[in-house]
């Protein structure tokens, strides 16, 4: 049986998309922070999956951190609608609920019903891990924003739904192995340094632009303890083995100071 | 006098930034939310300060969030060295302390120094106003993070000094207006969106390579509501009044979607 290492406890939206990418035959084990989904995989778990991206609210920035100083590869990708709902124990009635605990992200989303109706919100690590504390913890005047599976498997009441302020709210996952992909992919995922000097991130990307590769993504992340200094991360299209993006990627190594490939597999979109 | 609305309480980083930009002789008005800023300047303040990125934890997403709906003009920016103290009530000793309260982005510098007091972080909506907070409520076992000035000012004890993980730490803050900077800059922050076709970043992005203009800054961040299309936020060396940046911007409105000029200002760095 499949192990993998999931962000967030049983009922998450990362659980949703373990499921939706492994089947249920996987043997899920909760993490509870993206470090320690990445070390799980490093110690022998078969998979890794953490998110990466949500449409609303951006980078998953922690991610991105744990990218850089990858000894795994990125073998595939998944995207998850995000519907949320108030849950609360049973007892529990809306005018009561004056503080809500969810994900940062989540709080995010659903800012706008929060403060219509003045609820203050308070950032826990997890959408599910905020509803299986409200229900061993049980406070009176609590609620917490996560998926209608969460409020299911902790036996929690749902007090509204679809409280997102915009509905187009997806999040993608990135699925991370020891292994490579076994399978030709369709996209691929690098981070690069430019060098330190004027014009150096336009000579990096012009690789891309010379051989006609479709970039679809780029994302800045600071080099750590080098102030104004960054890390870019590029998707693009092609698989790393396809002879265009080799000679794409060694365009791009003499242009850039560090260059690293993260893995090619198959894209969530078409 | 000036009036100048900045973002976090009296004692906060902001605060610092603002005695840095504009001396002693300014009002300040501290907001709870970056969107308080804005709206403030909007309503009358003459300018308004706030954080856009830490050297370490990257991009202050709320603060470009409103970069895109602003009608405001970006007219300055400062950089503030960030040193973090431990802070409590005075009786509390650093062995009482089981949770800390602080912004987000300084408890993430903060990170190794409280795993290995297993501190809990407890997220909050500033760093100065944590500790105004404490000083209030005055939990026994809470301390909160902040600047030896925000200590000070709200009459509490440092319990431990430069408690962040990197010492390279610094946070660039931008300054904005009703009324665009008087004075010619050297540098302009501008946001576009490509177009949604294959090279269509690349296209956008060859606009400042052709005209030899040094791109210093690039961060993608999601267009609400469009799920994988992003607005790309772009600083660059010039003044949008240069002859050459005029061209380099009329090219880039052929290849992109959208553009809108953010502001020409004086760079806090060489």
């Amino acid at each position: 049986m499949k192990t993998v290492a999931i962000y967030g406890e049983l009922g998450s939206y990362t659980e949703q998309a373990a499921i939706h990418y492994f089947g249920r035959g996987a043997k899920l084990t909760p993490c509870r922070y993206i470090s320690e989904v990445f070390e799980s995989v490093e110690h022998g778990t078969d998979y890794g999956i953490v998110p990466i991206e949500n449409s609303i609210e951006g980078a998953v920035t922690a991610t991105y951190d744990q990218l850089i100083g990858l000894r795994l590869n990125i073998v595939g990708e998944t995207i998850i609608r995000i519907n949320h709902c108030l849950i609360a124990r049973k007892g529990v009635s809306l005018r009561d609920v004056r503080k809500v605990y969810s994900h940062q992200q989540a709080l995010g989303q659903c800012k706008e019903y929060l403060q219509k109706l003045k609820i203050e919100a308070i950032p826990y690590y997890d959408t599910a891990g905020s509803v299986k504390m409200l229900g061993e913890q049980g406070f009176g005047d609590s609620a917490a924003i996560a998926s209608e599976r969460a409020a299911q498997m902790y036996g929690m009441k749902i007090l509204s739904k679809d409280i997102e302020t915009n509905k187009h709210n997806y999040t993608r996952f990135l699925v991370v192995s020891k292994k490579a992909s076994a399978s030709r992919g369709n996209k691929t995922s690098i981070v690069f340094t430019a060098k330190n000097k004027p014009g150096s991130l336009y000579d990096a990307l012009s690789a891309f632009a010379k051989n006609n590769v479709d970039l679809t993504y780029i994302q800045s992340r600071p080099v750590i303890g080098r102030p104004w200094i960054y890390n870019f991360y590029v998707d693009f299209k092609g698989d790393a083995h396809d002879e265009k993006i080799k000679d794409t990627l060694s365009q791009l190594r003499k242009a850039a100071k560090f260059v690293k490939i993260l893995g090619s597999y198959k894209s969530a979109r078409q």
